[in-house]
């Protein structure tokens, strides 16, 4: 039933009945004027134009909660209709959703190794773990991440909350500090993230990844936090060993100066730099392309920036830049490059000289960056041929078009977001950086499946084996002796297992030893203990297992 | 547009226009007749009417179709009119969503601790780690949780598939089996999932929580796995060291044959199974009237199932069972009890005796299992008052009553699970056990926020220090050293920190080590190293500094 039916409620949009009944006619667009007061006085009129408004608002909520309870009703019908329902037995493609994948244990081994050392290293700096939900109120992400919020997962509005999946852990964290009143930390964050992005998985690119995020956030002096990021990403991929890297940096504030320099208006600055950002994968043509015929930029504007972001170096691109007529007008400009100028000093000193460029093309893609910014990027392997396509200065752009996997890991500094939360604006500085692993898994799963080598899926440390039948409640008796000291033990779940059977599983799963039951050796208290790579067996009391087993572990 | 505009299409169903536009009125109900083929021979009305068949189904797809398109086209209106559109400085309540949580550092801290002592069980059983997507095609869980399923989050359709969160990691398990066509495997698998339930966050009952799953999958002889899997939640419990506990342990099997026995209708034992599930929460009385009213058993039967439901014991119950004249008449029950008798043997030769219950009231909500489930449930603390209300034998159904966690592990065997995701209806037969973490998580909070200790949130193990301005240049060069040790350290990110500042930092974060830079030291090649909680300092040569730090760390 409807409940406003009581209401004088009329349509104002064109509604096109579903049943091509005679519902499918324009109805009037403006509501009804009937009963609204006439009067003459300014006050008067005052007041009768915030009671139309009034009105008007009424009339609108009226009009959505009644398509709301018309879609209720439609998708209820659909439901009827068998729409939603699975048959029992249906068939269907069985596979994980796109863009998705799942970890084998060879693949979780592998993965566990490379969270559990970028984990090292964000304690190293003295990081706190931290975490929040997948998803977050909607409300949260929207207007915070440009031209890529149409990648964002929403939830079904299943009735309460609306809901979206969390795009990335770095607005996450600036709702969770603006929502604690939270005004320093250094925490890290190791979680899944989603984008309904176009995947590329044999690159690593997917629609559900890990993200491995360090952040400081507080009011400090500046570039010394943003020097420590930059200290983190070069330890991370350090540690990780996958091949020669170099690690760009840029500045948001230089950017912007840039295009102020180059005459593009202010309110384009964002929408220039998303297509800066393309250069990674585009040649400088294409992107050009997009400012003069997306953008509406003139192309003189864009031949002048096309100029800049040809540029990378060290300190000496710094007092280049510095000098430079156009930029020196400018005030961002030579704030950016003054920043630029400290942080390169602070990098020296933790010795990250040879690993990082200034780079004036790096732009990265997110809205809320407000300075420093950088990328990791994996440089092609000197083995692999050079791409003969090579815009622009670097070899970096050839990496998307030879199939490797390019930039591993990225951040710079986001001064407003927090402020974005707090009912008072009230801002907390941030700066932070964001390890790409699952490029890294990538990288290292072809390096492995390359290299033939099995990785341990399981820690078994002993294998209980029956040397004939009927000594399946004997094993479970050494299990449970095993288990309560402690030591990782695991037997055949058949009650009569073949002896062969038994010794071939703990040489197919690297198990180091073996222990052997047999009713002789069980009627003197003794089991013989095996050590499976050399086949090596000797009589060890039931009572001394546990010790000798780890004294034997220990070698 | 209407894309489907010239066909011969009429609405089969009532339509009621929001507009209250003419099309408010009962449409008719049957598709038009008009075209269809009248034939006599019998082989041309069966081909007429699967013709017909056909048409229906069409038509039926096209109203579906036509749904679809009408409900977009309102969404879309409505987010026009604004239902959708969050303004960019619209203040709105900053909150995660209903029944999640955020974890701050104290709180991961505490977690990890727990997650990692849950592992460490897992990995002495032999278990292998795997990882699935959080979402699954919905079509995956469809039919698989029984009453639950209403308690899926669903994504929203924008476009490709239609897609749900998981609401357990069984069922992801199996559509992982069926898919990699895997037959055995001991897998674990730690991750949230998520349930649209009533939350109950004191309790530790979120809409997002975390499972850890131990499943052994594969062919096995009787009860040997199953017995695992309860010594499982037995060393978890017991490493995690939380309180008394009992396992209850019951079977699937025993109670369709104890339903049997009583007169329940077959098509009825899983709804009755559902009805029982829940004394662990409500008096019999509420129950029985479930059974009665909702479920339209008679009061006799019901009666009879209350006379089982309250019985608990170890084996001489089963041996009284076994004995039982209604029982033993019933295939289903025998075979039950039979493997109860096996189980509660291993489970003892687990050394288990004295944790187990066999206890007919335990059913388990979920549809999927087929033969052994138990349930791991924390005791009432001797302190806490006892709950007056003692409806059946047992002290736990208090539990929830008195405000305590109750249920914080359970599982079982489910048999045909993976069955119904291969195309060839291949089972692989499977047990396993979850542990109920957010509940442990809630326990161990409340203790230690009675007990007052402050956990360490990062392991920094030394804090370098300036003793007087202009030193900050040296404070880097120093980490630098220390980070390329391996050695976990940090420092204030002003450039001129007071002394005093900087060593209640180390004080109040429980840093052991702290380094003072002075420039008279530094001219000598030396710094001091002080020990935080004696406040003794000492000189130490900088070429030394590593090695003396962790000596002094291993003291």
């Amino acid at each position: 039933m409807l409940r406003s039916i009581g209401r004088q409620w009329r349509c104002s949009v064109a509604f096109q009945c579903p049943c091509l009944c005679p519902a499918r006619q324009q109805l009037p667009l403006a509501p009804s004027s009937e009963g609204r007061a006439i009067s003459t006085s300014v006050g008067q009129q005052l007041k009768a134009q915030q009671q139309q408004q009034l009105q008007e608002q009424q009339q609108q909520q009226q009009q959505m909660h009644k398509i709301d309870e018309e879609v209720s009703r439609l998708l209820a019908l659909k439901a009827k209709l068998g729409g939603d329902a699975t048959p029992a037995n249906q068939k269907f493609t069985l596979k994980t959703p796109k863009g998705t994948r799942d970890y084998a244990p060879q693949q979780m081994t592998l993965r566990q190794g490379v969270l559990d050392k970028i984990v090292q290293v964000f304690k190293r700096h003295g990081g706190e773990a931290i975490d929040t939900p997948v998803f977050e109120l909607k409300e949260v992400l929207t207007g915070k991440y440009g031209e890529d919020s149409k990648l964002i997962y929403d939830l079904k509005d299943q009735g309460g909350e609306i809901l979206s999946m969390r795009y990335d852990l770095t607005v996450p964290l600036a709702r969770y500090l603006a929502m604690n009143k939270i005004s320093s930390i250094k925490r890290y964050h190791i979680a899944k993230v989603y984008r309904r992005d176009n995947p590329a998985m044999t690159r690593g690119r997917y629609r559900e990844f890990y993200q491995c995020d360090f952040d400081i956030a507080g009011t400090y002096d500046p570039m010394l936090a943003d020097a420590e990021c930059v200290k983190i990403v070069a330890e991370v991929l350090d540690t990780l060993d996958i091949g020669d890297y170099v690690i760009k940096l840029n500045h948001r504030q230089l950017l912007d100066g840039m295009f102020e320099a180059c005459g593009v208006p202010a309110n384009n600055f964002r929408a220039i730099c998303s297509a800066v950002d393309k250069l990674d994968k585009s040649p400088w043509a294409d992107v050009r392309k997009e400012m003069v015929d997306e953008k509406g930029l003139d192309g003189a504007t864009a031949d002048k920036i096309g100029e800049y972001v040809r540029l990378s170096g060290g300190a000496e691109l710094v007092e280049q830049l510095l000098a430079d007529e156009k930029l020196k007008a400018v005030p961002n400009a030579v704030k950016g490059l003054e920043g630029m100028q400290l942080l390169l000093k602070y990098c020296s000193l933790f010795g990250l000289e040879e690993r990082i460029s200034f780079d004036l093309s790096l732009a990265r893609g997110l809205d809320y960056y407000t300075g420093v910014i950088y990328e990791g990027v994996l440089k092609a392997e000197p083995s692999a041929p050079a791409s003969p396509v090579k815009e622009l200065h670097n070899g970096d752009q050839a990496l998307e078009q030879s199939g490797t996997v390019g930039s591993v890991a990225g951040g710079g500094r986001y001064d407003n977001l927090v402020g974005m939360f707090d009912p008072r604006g009230k801002a907390v500085p941030c700066v932070g950086v964001s390890i790409g692993v699952e490029r890294i898994f990538s990288v290292l799963e072809a390096k492995f499946a390359a290299s033939k080598v099995k990785l341990r899926t399981n820690d078994v440390e002993v294998y209980v084996a029956s040397a004939h039948k009927g000594l399946h409640e004997q094993r479970l008796r050494v299990l449970n002796q095993l288990w309560n000291a402690g030591i990782k033990a695991e037997h055949s779940y058949k009650l009569n297992p073949k002896l062969l059977v038994q010794l071939q599983h703990c040489e197919e799963h690297q198990i180091p030893l073996a222990i052997v039951l047999g009713d002789a050796e069980l009627a003197q208290g003794i089991v013989k203990l095996r050590e499976v790579t050399t086949r090596q067996e000797s009589n060890v009391n039931l009572a001394d297992l546990p010790n000798e087993i780890r004294r034997r572990l220990q070698k």
